[in-house]
């Protein structure tokens, strides 16, 4: 998937529970590659790897702290990934509104139809 | 990516431009792969691969109509989304707060250790 855009980054970035466990377990607090490939399945590089996905998509900044680069949460990293959603929410439920209105509007011409009938 | 579980694979449906912008066509109302490919650089080969995907994510349902499968959006879809990212919100603000607190509480603590010297 070529992701070149920063909203389509940020969903790859979100499209993989590893990647989603390591931002859960940074909402307790910061931390660096060691910490975060203690108690996890993965190796210090495969961590390393997921970090850079999640730095590219803005979702954690790394810090410099000596040999440390603890790995923190970016809460406005979310902020394209919100946006799309929101206006997905409203045109959606305008779409599911209008086709209701559309279906009682039948149903209603229907019950006219069937006056003659009665 | 090898994207498994359902919040996975609907995050993944969205880092595409090409699929966000299919959904948000279908918020205009439900088209199938002919309607889709007019107007679009991609043809519908490439446009039933994207539709393939959203329907696994659970964003789209494909309805049976003669020859016609025109695509609808899923509204429910985006719950598990919608979901993860109330949550993330909730604890990364959490975090924050901690955050804020623990920096006052430092700076509070400095002040009080300057006091001697007033």
């Amino acid at each position: 998937m070529v992701a070149t855009d920063q909203l389509s980054r940020s969903f790859a970035a979100l499209a993989d529970p590893t990647r989603r466990a390591i931002l859960e377990r940074l909402a307790a607090g910061d931390a660096g590659v060691v910490e975060l490939a203690m108690g996890s399945a993965l190796t210090q590089p495969a961590i390393t790897k997921h970090l850079k996905v999640l730095e590219r998509a803005g979702l954690i900044a790394r810090a410099r702290d000596g040999q440390r680069r603890p790995a923190r949460l970016q809460l406005d990293g979310l902020a394209p990934v919100d946006d799309w959603l929101r206006r997905a929410h409203a045109e959606w439920s305008h779409r599911l509104d209008r086709l209701e209105f559309h279906l009682a509007a039948q149903a209603e011409s229907a019950t006219h139809e069937e006056i003659p009938n009665a």
